[in-house]
């Protein structure tokens, strides 16, 4: 049965390809809400064609406000009480700047170059989604059915935070019942195995603003006007320390411990420093780290990071301004158990403690808890064993260092979640020159189908 | 005599006003040169239809690289061989951004607003330009001569810190040769007292880069790369304490101690401390600075500015990335005897002793040493006469907190430097909204009459 899809999938690449340049070619980054429904609206019309029963489900009363949620669902003929696998995936992109960066002008191109296709969205999340609507459209083409009941969940709002699926998930928890969840996105590592993350580190970002004089004023006047650039850079400066460490009170504090069980995943994952370190043209890694320290440290340590500075002018040529204004975005990513709530006010607190009470307005931008399904779900069964006879090789990862709303859909719907997909480790994603490789997307696509037959 | 010049100077308000118009409406910041050589030509066209001896004078070998000199003469039929005062001024401006701050949209507008006139340049120093030029053309006309010897020098460097300033005057010594100088601004208090500078601060500007992976990337990896934001943040929080004390060894070496004269000129300057906080939006001064302490620090406390900060994202929506780059633009401003390349030498220490050898790219930008004019000086008097006669009230102060290349011009022509003009104290030059007050271009062109007619 698997052998007639995988043959169906090798034959239709173009249709596949073709179908993914119509999704990255309209623009959906969260800055435009139109583009958001009309991408919503592209998503569906590609479903409908692959034969999944497809809706847009808007929030009530917010049509237009919040982008939709397209749902799409296939029922299996032979297998109608059997189980249901639902695919989670989202429609928006990160921006795309900075434009000057991108090799080729347009970063929504859909180029196809060998075995790349460029453009923003072609790895997160459009390339991925792809491979899930065309495994069940061959499925159903070559088979006239599913093996066990497939639902789509792709909303719109991911890259911000999934600021409303907490919200649909608890409003449509029946329509979207099911036993098993494939996640949004899986790594292929550089040696081509597949692997399977079992989780999500969770993620607070935050808006950091000082405020000086009304307007940026001739930088003279510095003997006598405070510079709130000053003010950032002393307040930054007491949150970690030169390793790495966090110096807000209790901000450890709620972190459960990595089990045995967990650290023998670790030790058994591999990672290649080496082509992590030319890919990213660094010398070393945070505190020298490497080994299993290095691996445990993916998973188990929080972070802090500057996601973006600004103030006053750093153009081209001199202007001595002091300036109004100064301003950090920060995001924390966090691990079992830490709660964005929580360690949000720990930061408040931080600042109170610090003197910046006054001087530094803080803004929570999102906040995501982290989420881990356990080894021993057999669901990690049989995606492993899917991966494994599509990629060749899968490994198993106690969690991804990434991010995403996985903490409500195992709560809301008590299903176990899995990153498995198609997008190579150095896909550029969030970056400029975003790419996908098309011999991930044949595999992941026929992965995801094997995945149905196994589970099914 | 001087009674019909400044009648003169009264009923030919409009063309002081269209001419200067002329010149605001030619954008001349540094980023673009033949908007520069423009500018230049239409200050040459207006000081020769004012009778002025005028010719562009370029660097040898150089044409197209640095913007000209504006050079222009004006010889005493009835005094010859009697002293000669020196203008100068500068055509270029500081860059207009950011536009969506100007009330009007377009910031080169030169619109005319009751007694204000709006643009870029408009006071800083367009405006101070066109009374001088004005004050020789209707002396001119009105007498058929000028009282002393004048000339002008109209540079186009000196809002990225007088590059070639040096070299012109170095080369055309005996050309610009002079007794006394009018610096290129003055200012007008909110009590409409003229203040009269007879020094500058020194300055120094440079830009620190720290670098990260070679492109921005997905912030998850945080927890392996290090981010160049936190290393710039680190090294910046080194180079002050909390009360503005610039912690670089030997930093304060150089400097001079104020004399008891120029205490005593700093107890008896007028400084209204609530105009200015009103002016700037600001609740108290730096270190809660009053009275004769805080005017005490306007004239001898060495400061470190941030001009800017740029690194990452930081716009509208989430981009979690961690950035490839961070960069910050400081500026330093001196006091007499500080030198700025011995400065920066020991700037470039400090970060080799706190361990920012490696991880900090550190460049000069600009450099111009501190400057001051004695008070006994026999030109000071002719200047606080003339003053005094044209605006009701003038002060003398011993040296403004801005910069300029007043060191090379004291050196080099071996004359005193004297800030006189019209520039009102809250005009925004280098801000937004940038104008000038019609009364004090009214003003300021007849006290620059008076001083040729004083000291001739």
């Amino acid at each position: 049965m698997i052998m007639k899809v995988n043959c169906a999938i090798d034959c239709n690449m173009h249709d596949i390809i073709h179908d993914l340049q119509i999704l990255i070619r309209q623009p959906s980054s969260a800055s435009n809400k139109q583009n958001l429904v009309r991408c919503a609206n592209l998503v569906a019309a590609i479903m409908t064609k692959a034969n999944i029963k497809t809706e847009l489900i808007y929030l009530n009363d917010r049509e237009g406000d919040v982008p939709p949620i397209v749902f799409g669902e296939v029922k299996s003929r032979s297998n109608p009480s059997g189980k249901t696998i639902l695919f989670y995936n989202h429609y928006d992109v990160q921006p795309e700047g900075p434009v000057e960066l991108w090799n080729n002008a347009d970063p929504f191109s859909g180029d196809v170059d060998g075995n790349y296709i460029f453009g923003r969205g072609s790895s997160d999340d459009k390339g991925e989604l792809i491979t899930r609507i065309k495994a069940v459209e061959y499925y159903l083409k070559e088979t006239g059915d599913v093996p066990c009941n497939i639902k789509f969940i792709v909303e719109g709002e991911e890259e911000i935070g999934s600021l409303h699926i907490q919200e649909f998930l608890t409003k449509y928890k029946k329509k979207f019942a099911c036993d098993g969840i494939i996640w949004e996105f899986g790594l292929v590592d550089s040696k081509d195995r597949a692997v399977i993350h079992l989780g999500l580190k969770g993620i607070l970002s935050v808006d950091l603003v000082a405020r000086g004089p009304s307007h940026d004023i001739h930088s003279s006047l510095a003997v006598l006007v405070e510079n709130p650039a000053w003010i950032l850079v002393c307040a930054l400066d007491t949150i970690c320390d030169k390793n790495g460490r966090i110096l807000i009170n209790e901000w450890y504090r709620d972190i459960r411990i990595t089990t045995e069980e967990e650290i023998r995943i670790i030790e058994n994952e591999p990672f290649d420093e080496d082509d992590f370190k030319n890919e990213y043209g660094i010398k070393k890694f945070v505190n020298n780290l490497d080994g299993v320290e290095l691996r445990k440290a993916l998973i188990e340590k929080p972070t802090c990071n500057i996601c973006g500075l600004s103030s006053g002018y750093t153009g081209q040529g001199s202007k001595t301004v002091l300036p109004a204004k100064a301003m950090a975005r920060l995001e924390f990513r966090l691990v079992p158990d830490m709660d964005p709530e929580k360690q949000f006010a720990r930061f408040q607190n931080h600042l109170v403690e610090r003197g910046f009470e006054n001087s530094i307005e803080l803004k929570m931008i999102d906040g995501e808890r982290p989420a881990r399904t356990s080894i021993n779900n057999p669901f990690v069964k049989s995606v492993k064993s899917a991966a494994t006879e599509t990629f060749g090789k899968a490994v198993i990862s106690v969690s991804s260092a990434g991010s995403g709303p996985m903490y409500h859909f195992k709560k809301i719907l008590g299903a176990p979640c899995i990153c498995i997909g198609g997008s190579y480790k150095y896909n550029r994603s969030h970056s400029p020159n975003e790419f996908a490789r098309l011999d991930l997307i044949n595999k992941a696509t026929k992965c995801m189908a094997s995945i149905m037959q196994t589970y099914g």
